[in-house]
Formats: C-alpha cells, structure tokens, sequence
C-alpha cells in the first residue's frame, strides 16, 4: 500500500511541528511545503526541522502553491495560515479544486456554519463535487471545550447546562502571541485595544457553542462573548514576555451560549503568562449539570500547541478516508493518537 | 415524521430504566417489553413504571417476543438481558432476523471481537444481509474506561501507556449485585468462589482493552486480569449490603493488555460498598502517558446503572441510522446526551 501523501500550507510554528510528528509516523510521507518567508524558500524540510532526511524522498518549501498542492502529488494539504474561515477559505477552495483532500487548523472552521453559514455550504458542495473532505480542527475548538463535552454528555439522561472552562498558560508562547494577548500593557492600554478590535483573545467560542448545541440538539437564540484583563499583582516574568504588577498578564475570554432565554452553554477562559504567581492552577475543566452530573478536570492543561499538532496529524489519515463534503469533529470518527499506519486508516476499505 | 418504534427485550431494573428515559424523550415510541416474570407480563409499561401514559399508545409486557419484535412492528430492540456475547447472541439473530436493529448493554457485545471474533463475523454478516445494525454499549465498557481514552488520546503525538482507573461505590445497587460482588464474605469463602468461578466481578475488561487498541493502532499478544477481595477494617452497612471488620466489602478487578510484551493498557477497577469508610474517594481517573500525558479525572464517578441507561438511549436512534452491521463505540457518531427529536435523528438524510 503507497503512502499518504501531505503537503503543508504555511511553514510557521504549527505547520513545521506537524511535519515533525508526521515525519515520525508509519505510511505517511511530507511531499513538501509552501510557505511566503524567504528565509525558508528554496531550503529542504529536513534541514529546517532538523531531522535526518534518512531514505526519504527531497521535500522542500516553495513559494509556488502550485507546485505541490495537486491531486497528482498529495492527497491531502494541511493549511495552517490563519484563524478565520473567511481568510482561509480562498486556500481551501484552491485545495479542493485541484482534487485535495484539507485538514486545517482555522479556529473557526472547527465548525463554520456557526459564523459563516454560507461559505459553510459553498464548501460543502465544493468538497463533494471534487470528491474530497474538509475538516478544521485542534485542541480548542476542536477537542477541550466542545467534543470532549459532548462525549462526556453521552452518559446522560439529561443535559441542563454545559460549563468548559480552560485555564491555562501563555508562558510557552512567543513573542507574537505575547503581543496579541497583550501581555504587558497597562489596564487602560488593554481596553482602547479591545474598543479598537485589535485584541486577537481566544478565537473560537462561536464555533464551539455551535458545535455542542447541534450535537446535543439545542437551539442557540443567542451567543455573546466577552473580554477582560487579568491584571497581576505581583511582576511576572515569562521567557517572552512581562507583566509588572498592576499591569496585564492575560485575557479572561468567556462566552454564553443561551437556550430558550438561558444560558445553556458557559464558555470560560482565562489565559495568562505564569498563572502560579497569581494563584492559579491550570487544567481543563468540564461541568455537566443534569442526570447524572459530570465534574471533569484535566490537570495541568493540555498544551494549546501539541494539542492542536496531535489533533490534526490523527484526524488526517480520517480525512482522507472520509465521504466527500466539509466535516466538523462531529461527523468524523472518534479522535484517537494513531499509533498505527496512516495509509491503512487512509486508503483501505472497511 | 413518524417516531422510532422500540421494543425492550427484558424488564428489569436496566430496561425499565430505559423505557422510563424513552418516555421523557421527543420522537420515540415504547412499543412493548417482553419478559418472563410473572409478576409483570400482561401488564402496561406505563403501570409498572408508574408513568402517566397521556396519549401514548397501549404499550404491555409480554413473555411472547415474537408479539413485538418484528419490522413491522418495531425498528429496534433493546436487549438488556445478559452480559455475555454467548448468550445474548441468539437473541441478537432473532431480532436482525426480523429486520430490527439492535442495541444491547450486554457487556461483551461493547467490544465481541475481543473474545468471540466468530461470533462477531457472524453477527456483522447477519446485519448487513437483513440491512440493520448492532450495537453493544454502557457506561463500563462503552465509555469511561475505553472510548473516553480513546478520544482524549486524540491531542497527542505520540501515546506510550494508557491507564483507566474507575473507583465506584456499590453501595446504590440491590440485592443480586450485593451477591454476584461477594459482599459480606469471608476472605476464605471469596477465594473459594473465585476459584470455582462464581464470582461475576467486572465484565468487560477484555472489551475495553480490545477497543483501545485497534483505535490507536495497537496489537495486544497478551491480556490478563485479576480480582482479589477489597477487605474492610471497620463494618460497612450499605441499604442492601452488610461487610464486617476484616471480611469482603468489594471485589478489586485489575486487568492488563500487553504490546510487544510491556503493559500498554491497565485497569483498575475497585468496586465496594461504602468506599468513604474505607477512606476511598470515587471516580473515573485517565492517565495517557506520552507526549503531551493527559491526567484526567471525573469525581465523582458517573454512577454504573444511570451511565449505562444514558449511553443506552443516546446511542439508540444513531443505531437505526447506522449503515448495516456489527458496530462499536469506534464505528458510531460520538455519543451525546440527545436532548432533541429522535426521529430526526433516526430516520433525517443528511
């Protein structure tokens, strides 16, 4: 049995990391990247990941999209450029023309139809008409504060409301996303920035509470979110990052999906660089009220950057295997870490 | 769009449980029970559950299962009659046989290519020639020690070791299960009932081992478990149990599935009466050692008879939209608490 084929879309810190795992992995080759940044272009995968390219076919980073993304060199293409479906859809759109199947890790396309329900559905014809899949994922959305949810719920009689909340630590991140958080800033420095819409925060809660609600079969009449600093009273000092006391050292995201007039669907997130010096323990945490109730907690956190890096190399080989049209996690098999071969999950018929 | 019509094959404490959950449920229908008690046959489900049947169909318990379980009368059956795939398998024939899908919390059937793999090739072909499907499900094999792993398994790149812990407190069960679990003994006569074979313990174990490991690509060469008496310091009275100092207040099962001769999936499986006397908290603990581990824990544990009952009519209407054939908890949409319409569910084209 061939391999799986995988070209990647973007070379940036997720998209080389799941070259690196997926270099790891049986039945599964790289075919090459394309990525804009010129120190990158023109260079070998191997040589950039540091890996020992072994008996492994050349792949390199392109600058020309076309050059690897065809049906004739990969079955799948990997996009990992942006966090929006309506950035992201353009990339798609070119994938699946050429006869490729997508994986992406576009928060928003975990489940699209929640804020673009149109582009949701030009896909899905798209998708089918090439015969191939579209599925977004990661670790959030796409796992901690939807399906796992979800899943969780399936030993219930009775569901009345769904709490995720995720703590978790920025301190692993870089300087970009220290700069997206706003990391640093003054109190009065946040909220201009969250008035001027430049305060990135946590991209996703829309998509997870559409995917709970149609998963569990509850109407939302309503969705709102929220921003606010986590101020610190105490200096805190990440590797990329520092916050003085009385300053920023994170974004509280929260969000409520209402059902019926009620919030059915309560989204909590605070991120935050050395959340111990405030106090705080971080994990991932499920409430289920209902029949029976469920209290869930994972602790400390799943890392956000593995996480989404394990989730979209073990829903790939999925991808490829799936019936044509745009998925979300919840028409795709369970997620699992494939530990096995790729190409027998890809290619061989139940 | 018409409801999905149920018949239950047995009315014990699991299926009328079942059927009491149906009744609150949209686009559902309780056709009928069968069972042999005399005590209940030729009387209304409604009666014995002590529900108002409203407008809702006549709906009686017969011992004549030929009287409900057919395609003209039904689309699926609920067997909750045995834990063996042994001997719920006939009645699994008669069903499909007779163009009806089948859901059944008998333990074995969660995963029956573990132990039976004739029987289950037996069954999928049955299925697929009469155009049905069947389903094995329940909290314990079904979720918390198998398909939960699974999924959480779904964020790493790479899984060395799964470990299942599920810490419950029988204290809520009757009389039969104070029996079958040994409570009350002395060591001697637990150790004489276990070499006799007559200690029931937990049934599943070779079941969730086996499903954890073709869902992450593992080949088990070896399996093995072990029960041995949980004896309690101090006397524990539980409503339908009694344990006094230094005799039997539980059975401790533990299990283990080797991968290239290292312990790759271990369980643990503690079940007592009154676990706080014994300075025992309950719950159901994941731990995935690998990259990145995963500590998970639900405190307290779902609880064994209402987990069962929900994972049963969750997965129910997702059984009669199946494709034909023998499933598992891997081959089905992800289980959710369904608090919608069920024949959309059933019957809706997607």
């Amino acid at each position: 049995m061939r391999n799986v084929n995988v070209a990647l879309w973007g070379f940036g810190a997720m998209a080389s990391g799941i070259a690196k795992v997926l270099l790891e992995k049986e039945g599964v080759t790289v075919i090459g990247a394309c990525d804009i940044d010129p120190k990158k272009v023109g260079r070998s995968i191997y040589e950039l990941l540091d890996v020992d390219q072994g008996e492994r076919p050349d792949a390199f980073v392109t600058d020309d999209i076309g050059a690897i993304v065809d049906k004739e060199k990969c079955d799948i293409c990997v996009i990992a450029t942006d966090s929006f479906t309506k950035k992201v859809y353009p990339k798609i759109c070119y994938a699946v023309e050429r006869g490729v199947n997508v994986i992406t890790t576009a928060e928003e396309m975990s489940y699209p139809m929640a804020q673009d329900p149109e582009l949701s559905e030009a896909m899905d014809i798209l998708a089918k008409t090439h015969g191939v899949s579209i599925l977004g994922t990661g670790i959030n959305p796409g796992l901690m504060m939807d399906l796992l949810a979800v899943v969780l719920s399936g030993c219930m009689t009775h569901l009345d409301k769904v709490t995720c909340k995720r703590v978790n630590s920025l301190s692993p991140f870089g300087k970009l996303v220290m700069e997206e958080q706003g990391i640093g800033l003054t109190v009065d420095e946040f909220n201009q920035r969250v008035k001027d819409g430049t305060m990135a925060g946590h991209v996703g809660f829309a998509q997870s509470v559409g995917m709970i609600a149609e998963a569990v079969g509850w109407k939302v009449d309503k969705f709102e979110q929220q921003m606010s600093p986590i101020v610190t009273d105490v200096d805190r000092q990440a590797p990329h990052g520092f916050a003085k006391a009385g300053d920023v050292a994170g974004v509280n995201m929260t969000g409520q999906g209402y059902v019926d007039g009620q919030v059915k669907i309560d989204m909590i997130h605070p991120q935050q660089i050395e959340p111990q010096l405030g106090g705080v323990a971080t994990g991932d945490y499920i409430v289920l009220e209902g029949s029976p109730a469920v209290h869930m907690a994972n602790t400390p956190e799943v890392d956000g950057g593995i996480g989404t890096i394990g989730m979209t190399v073990n829903m790939l080989p999925f991808v490829v295997a799936a019936k044509p049209g745009l998925h979300t996690m919840l028409t795709m098999p369970v997620p699992r870490c494939v530990m096995g071969n790729y190409a027998k999950i890809a290619f061989e018929e139940e």
